[in-house]
C-alpha cells in the first residue's frame, strides 16, 4: 500500500472539508498516497480531482467513501466536525483495528466557542481512544492552524502540538507535520490533548478581541536541532 | 493603601519562592507597593530586604506573615506549591473577599508532572474560584514563565496567557503582566483556565525531550497594536 518511495498510505476522514483538503493537498505534495474520504464519495471524487489539478496530477490522491479510505490506508487522520466524532469512530472501528488515528477534531460547543468544554472522557481525542479500544493509537494535532493556511504554499507561523497514545505514535504524527511544512513539537501523552484542543477556543477568543483572524501559538527557548 | 503613584497594593502570597520574588521584584520596579506574604515571617523579612537592595531601596517592598499581608492589599497573588493551595486560601476566604485573587499555581502531581492532572474543580484556578465564592475575582496567570528569567531585567520570551472570571479582572491582571515586562494575552473565561495550566506540563515534556531548560509560547498572527 505504499507508492515507490515506500511512503505510507493516508486517509483523510471528513477529507473535504478545508482542513482536510489542506493536510491531503499538502502530504500529496510530499509524495504520500492520500486517500480522501467522505460520507458523499462524490465529493471525495471532486475534491480529489480539484487538489490533483492543483499539483499538476503528478500526485497520488483518490477520493473514496470513508470505510474504504480507512480500510485502505496505514494512517487514518479524522477531520469530521465534533458533532459526527463519535458516530464516524463507531462506524470505523473495525477498519481502524492496528492502525494509527490522528485526531484533529476540536470539541466546540457552539455557541460558546470561546469557552474549554471537554467532553467526559478528557478531551476528543480520549474520547477517540475510548471508543476504538486499545489496539489502535490515537494522537491529536493540528487543532490550532487556521485551515486557510494549508491551501497555500506559503510557511505557517503555528507550531503544531502533538499529543498522543505513545512516543512512537507521536513520533509518527510528528514526521507527517514536518512532512505538511509545519514544525510538530512532542507535547506529551494522550491527557495533554486536553492542552491542545483547548488552545482553539484560547486562539478564537484572542481572535475576537485582538481583532485578529489566525491567532496560533510558537514554542520558544527551545534549539530544536539539538533534539535527539 | 496606594503608594504616591496612584499604584495598587499588591501582596504575594509564598512570595519567597522564586517566582514569587521575581515577581516582586518587577512589580517593585514598576513602583506598585509590594508586600510579601510568608507563614514565616522572618523568610519574608528576609526576601523583602534582599529585594530592597536589588533596588537601590527606592521602592516599596514589605515582608509579612501571609494573612496580615493579604489584608492589606488591593490585589493578591499566589505562589504557593499546589500542595499548599487548598489550606492556604481556606485560611485566607475572609482576607480575600472583595478583592482580585491571581492564581499561578500549576496542580502538578509529582512524579509525572509531564502528565496533565487536574484537580476535580477541572483547574487549580477554579478550584480556587469554589474555595473563595463568588466575591472574589480570580485569574489565572504566570504559569508558564521559567521562573529564573523573572529575577533578570532581560526580556522575556514568554507571553503569559489570562484567564478569569470576568472581562475587567483579566483586563486589571493583563495591566501587571505589561507592567512585569511581559506580554499579556486574555485567555477567556476561567473554564480556559486548564489551558494555561495544563500547558506547564506540555513545557516540562518539551524540556525533557528536546534538551531544553526554559521552553515557552508566543502567539503569532496577532497585531497586538490593534486591540481594543
Amino acid at each position: 500500500m505504499s507508492n515507490n518511495n515506500n511512503l505510507k498510505t493516508i486517509a483523510i476522514l471528513g477529507g473535504t472539508g478545508k482542513e482536510g483538503k489542506g493536510l491531503a493537498y499538502r502530504w500529496a505534495r510530499a509524495g504520500y498516497r492520500v486517500l480522501i474520504g467522505s460520507r458523499t464519495p462524490q465529493k471525495a471524487l471532486d475534491a480529489a480531482a480539484e487538489l490533483s489539478q492543483k499539483l499538476d496530477n503528478e500526485s497520488h490522491i483518490e477520493g473514496l467513501d470513508n470505510p474504504t479510505a480507512a480500510m485502505q490506508a496505514d494512517i487514518v487522520v479524522l477531520t469530521v466536525p465534533y458533532a459526527a466524532h463519535r458516530a464516524t469512530l463507531e462506524s470505523l472501528k473495525d477498519a481502524l483495528q492496528g492502525k494509527l488515528l490522528i485526531d484533529v477534531t476540536v470539541p466546540l460547543v457552539p455557541p460558546k466557542v470561546r469557552k474549554v468544554q471537554m467532553p467526559p472522557a478528557g478531551s476528543a481525542t480520549q474520547e477517540a481512544q475510548e471508543i476504538l479500544g486499545e489496539n489502535v493509537e490515537v494522537c491529536a494535532a493540528f487543532q490550532n492552524i487556521s485551515h486557510e493556511h494549508l491551501l497555500q504554499d506559503a510557511s505557517v507561523t503555528c507550531d503544531v502540538l502533538v499529543s498522543g497514545t505513545s512516543p512512537e505514535a507521536r513520533d509518527e504524527t510528528i514526521k507527517l507535520v514536518e512532512a505538511a511544512g509545519l514544525s510538530g513539537w512532542d507535547a506529551g501523552p494522550i491527557e495533554n490533548s486536553v492542552v491542545i484542543e483547548g488552545l482553539t477556543s484560547v486562539l478564537i477568543g484572542i481572535n475576537k478581541k485582538y481583532g485578529s483572524t489566525h491567532a496560533g501559538i510558537k514554542i520558544t527557548g527551545v534549539n530544536k536541532q539539538s533534539a535527539d
